[in-house]
């Protein structure tokens, strides 16, 4: 197969658009595409200070690298979860030797007397992706507002964006589903501007663009998130997608331009602040500080427990 | 498996509801589900006149014989459409004699000069059940109100509402989905009203249903069916359905309860009525009107082509 601009050989077939490109014609068209998301979403300007959420996955590095390629000033911010980030940490370092892009290390576990998401989740009897879910949105957006950054970025793509929805649907989680937009506006003070300039990329993209970048990144998932009912989604949306290629991309693009205007003037929120740590939220306190409460709450017990037993 | 009501051996697990039943009481279980579906949505009553679309199939079999047995005052009819329809048309002869309803039977062909929906298809050049689709919507809905019939009933169980929803989800057709409804209203002089009372059941219990009560129906698709979108549509569903069971009641109930009223109401159509034949339509001149016109050129042109040739 022959690059559709200059004839050399494809190193990529996108089936959607039935073309093929070579290395340097596919890394133009992905760096178009971010771009393009970043102008028809006005997620945000070469003036913002922008927070790239960096992991070690090939999405997060990816959106860090193209970022910085069309001159945005960024920088990554990685949150130490407990031991099972190691690995990732020191992939992240090295991306940030790498780019030459500063990518800021904060351990969250110093919140929870130094455990780590999975034993927050076993102490609390709670599924450990809701717990890391929780921590990583508070601390993302507080370390966001606390460092004078305007927008956090993640590095979410069309497929992640495609099988939320597809999910939502599937349970009409029509709340949710109003919610799904690429950038959230700062509607708080202590809200931060939230964008996801990879949605117009396939996961499948993402990862010939690191791949052909050499932008270091962990070819692994989460220990934890094996069995989860996202990945259900994910695998019959990605049998319609082979079938009808395309189809990922109607679905979302589809949902935007016809129904997410509806059901956004129809499902607001209104965001209280929390009693304890002042970021908003929908509740008298923010799902963030009762988990930390809770934490402390079993730790104190437990430690009672072991001075009676002793 | 015993039975959830009586102990005895279940014949069906009804894994959506994790219960077993015994033929007794699956096919009162099945009856109710229809039942309910009636009064749900207020389909009709015991004064109604109602005629029931039969195709052979197992859904429009099942539906015409549990309607009977409710007490429903019901007749079937029966169109046929071409040489392909003739082992269907016994089947349904059958189905009259063993279940003592009056079936009517209705030859469209002889709108189209003898010719059946295949050879129509093959001479106007357009997609075999785009062309069925037509004349039996048209047909279904004409012999109802001129024969003093008050409802129209279709055998749509559903896996075919499900399916059907799912299908106009991934391509956001928001006017077919906010017709979507199991009872659809008489909006027209010359409209009657249509339900689909297997709307609560799917197509497996519809399935047992025919054969528990020995019920007359065809077990083979529509010759022409082979390849439909649809089927791909109904294979990723009953995937999903697979894993997580009860999805497809979710899928379609959760979006009546949830969306379909806010699309119904910004998605309002304004009937006119063909300038030929006086049916309701949203055009000029109706669907239907406008492929026997166009059948009736071909036609005339080939004669006149024979003539040359000759």
């Amino acid at each position: 197969m022959k690059c559709k601009k200059c004839s050399n050989q494809a190193v990529i077939h996108l089936r959607a658009h039935n073309i093929g490109l070579c290395r340097e014609h596919f890394v133009e068209f992905f760096e178009k595409r971010v771009q393009r998301a970043i102008d028809k979403f006005k997620m945000f300007t070469r003036e913002d200070k922008v927070l790239v959420a960096v992991s070690s996955g090939k999405d997060s590095s990816a959106v860090l690298h193209a970022l910085h390629r069309l001159g945005y000033n960024v920088e990554g911010l990685f949150l130490k979860m407990g031991r099972h980030t190691n690995a990732a940490e020191r992939v992240v370092q090295k991306l940030a030797e790498s780019t030459r892009i500063r990518v800021n290390i904060y351990d969250v576990t110093q919140h929870f007397g130094g455990l780590g998401t999975g034993e927050i989740a076993q102490i609390v009897k709670r599924p450990v992706c809701s717990i890391c879910g929780i921590v990583r949105r508070h601390w993302m957006n507080r370390y966001a507002v606390e460092n004078g950054f305007t927008v956090l970025v993640t590095g979410h793509n069309m497929d992640d964006e495609a099988t939320f929805l597809f999910g939502n649907i599937l349970n009409w989680q029509i709340e949710y589903m109003a919610r799904q937009w690429p950038v959230l506006e700062k509607t708080h003070d202590k809200f931060v501007r939230k964008a996801k300039p990879l949605i117009y990329v396939s996961e499948r993209e993402t990862y010939a663009y690191v791949l052909l970048n050499d932008i270091p990144f962990m070819e692994q998932k989460c220990p934890f998130s094996k069995g989860a009912t996202s990945s259900t989604y994910k695998k019959h949306l990605n049998a319609i997608e082979y079938e009808q290629p395309g189809a990922k991309h109607r679905l979302l693009f589809g949902y935007f331009d016809n129904l997410r205007n509806t059901l956004r003037a129809e499902n607001t929120v209104e965001l209280k602040e929390c009693s304890v740590c002042g970021f908003p939220t929908t509740e008298e306190k923010c799902q963030y500080c009762k988990l930390v409460e809770r934490v402390n709450e079993k730790l104190l017990e437990s430690h009672k427990q072991g001075g009676k037993d002793a």
